[in-house]
């Protein structure tokens, strides 16, 4: 048996799961080219209903019509960013969650001055980054090799809590052992795999479940937590799945096909959150 | 026994395949970022050679060697729409086809202003959308609500004819059962599976099929029943593969294997045209 | 037993491997939007870390992290190709290697120019492409149509080798039998599959890992003929891996699976260099 804070976490994400698979929500994402085509199956297989407009003459419209505005950086630019800020802004007005994924922050100045940006003007209610990319936004002296890294768990519980409490958001470290704070609250969620780290997209698709559960669940932190969580769940299931031989390409569909099959008992009974 | 038009229709669709294989014509797309992997990837499963090339600079040139040009507004900007106004004049010039995938026409004004540009200054021969983006050009008072919606087969009817009369080309409706209509015929294809709506790109692939097909058939009306069809029989084929515990990931690749094994007996034996 | 300089290429290749999954070098893509992922995931896969970034401001300082630099002109636009001149000259000043893949030369004039420009400003360190493309570099009279073509080895052999003396380079041609020719050297690759043929990206994903080899081999010419003969080595066992009724959608994630999986015991028993 699970108790407590736990155990509430874990039930209420749980019902979230039926809950996106009846509402659909449209997810509006803004987000790199490399890995558009992954979030945006991650999200139907989670029961959403993915878009990807980038245009600044069209963007303000679009996520007029989203639950959630998913903003990824991971290969923005000059036409991107002003389209970033522009839906931003409009989801602000109309109390659309905006969930930020920094990717690369910190890698180049152009990244972490646009991710210091979003966050300046646009407020946005959950940032989801690796360690390296969080410990830039919270100003750590550190620069990010890359867009992967490990995490490790109590320096991403010290940075995650330290953000959230200067921006008043939810900040979520993703590594080994997956953190989530804000609002007072701290999560550690042990879910996962080791192969997510051999596969791109990982840090975005999880990013997008992020989004989708924060469309239909007003409690943020619970959002974030489910996202991850769930990704984390099915990167377990893929990897069991696996047969003698396959690798890292067959781990890919093996991810889309957990997601898709993800049920409210799996959630229950899988889930490693404290 | 299948008898009359629908044994021509298949027929011809059926004897359409060898002949892309032969022939592999060079399918110029002009497309989102989101799905133009996986439309590569069906044009070339089928027997064709796609390319995307969305420069203004350098689409005359490109689509000069085409057979067909697909213009898919998936995630179009002001670069790429000059790219495809500039690529359909030519291609209008040479006498290829241009199929016209209106994603999200509905959604956004600058969406629905482009596909209407698109079929007022280059009279697309083939346009293939949902239920709601077609209303959307048919000039029906409707939103659309993201770019998934299931289509209901007699407004699809109407609102198919209607568009097609209106505009002297073939217009094609994707949905739950699909229906083609232009040059005073009208057909209903009932191939396909729900889980087309649980991917990304399905309605992408489909266009590009459609492109591949019109490449080597003069016969528009008859191109764009076939890359319907293919399609529907793929989704089909790729649902009865499903192994169990799979899902939508599984799903994804088992449609471009169903393609590339596509024969003109599959065609025959299990295309349901009327 | 195989012998001499062939051994020797074979050990320097193999030895390679574990080195890659050892020191993880950071790969900077300037690329195209159809085959990011396939590059991003192949590059995972050897043991690699991708990243794609193509903003003019950015490129200069996300290249200074990184072991090698991917140029692929598959979908060029105006700003991309002023981010690989940035990103090319700055690769330069640090001694980073720089890998060319000149899709489509010869299809169109600006991809043509394009190429012929980086060659002049940045002098990469190896030119991957097939036939046509590398033809066409090397001023014979030849018009490409699209992107695939099967190599003759012969014609491949004598423009490789007289495309690398003008340059002072390493010039690599695909096809049927890769070539890779350079600094007085000649090899022929006989691995490889004519599914490859079939899938879009496998010459993307083949410069990619061209890239990742020369990131961590000093020796450009073996760097060059590492990155093709794994591509080949993972493309016939991922063919001998399909399953009855698997076609290409399947053929796709058994490529990276074997490169996932790829030791150096199976490249000295596989290769078949010369």
């Amino acid at each position: 048996m699970k108790e407590g804070r736990e155990a509430n976490l874990l039930e209420t994400v749980s019902m979230a799961v039926p809950n996106i698979r009846k509402n659909r929500p449209l997810i509006h994402h803004i987000t790199n080219y490399v890995t558009a085509n992954d979030c945006a199956n991650i999200v139907l297989a989670a029961g959403g209903s993915p878009v990807m407009a980038d245009d600044p003459e069209e963007v303000e419209e679009m996520v007029s019509l989203a639950g959630c505005l998913v903003i990824n950086i991971g290969t923005l630019d000059t036409r991107t960013v002003e389209a970033m800020l522009r839906a931003g802004a409009r989801a602000r007005e109309r109390g659309a969650p905006i969930v930020l994924d920094p990717v690369g922050a910190g890698a180049t100045g152009m990244r972490t001055r646009t991710a210091e940006r979003i966050i300046r003007e646009l407020s946005p209610e959950v940032i989801r980054g690796n360690l390296s990319e969080i410990r830039t936004l919270a100003g750590s002296a550190e620069r990010t090799l890359g867009v992967d890294s490990t995490a490790d768990a109590s320096q991403a519980e010290e940075v995650a809590g330290r953000l959230s409490r200067e921006l008043g958001c939810i900040v979520a470290v993703t590594g080994r052992i997956d953190v989530v704070a804000g609002g007072g609250r701290l999560s550690l969620i042990r879910n996962g795999d080791e192969m997510l780290s051999r596969i791109t997209g990982g840090g975005c698709m999880c990013s997008s479940l992020v989004g989708t559960f924060c469309a239909v669940m007003p409690d943020r932190f619970a959002g974030a937590a489910a996202g991850i969580l769930v990704m984390g769940v099915a990167g377990e299931i893929a990897r069991e799945r696996l047969l003698p031989g396959e690798g890292t390409g067959s781990y890919r569909f093996r991810i889309i096909d957990a997601v898709s099959r993800m049920s409210a008992e799996t959630i229950l009974a899988r889930g490693r959150v404290s």
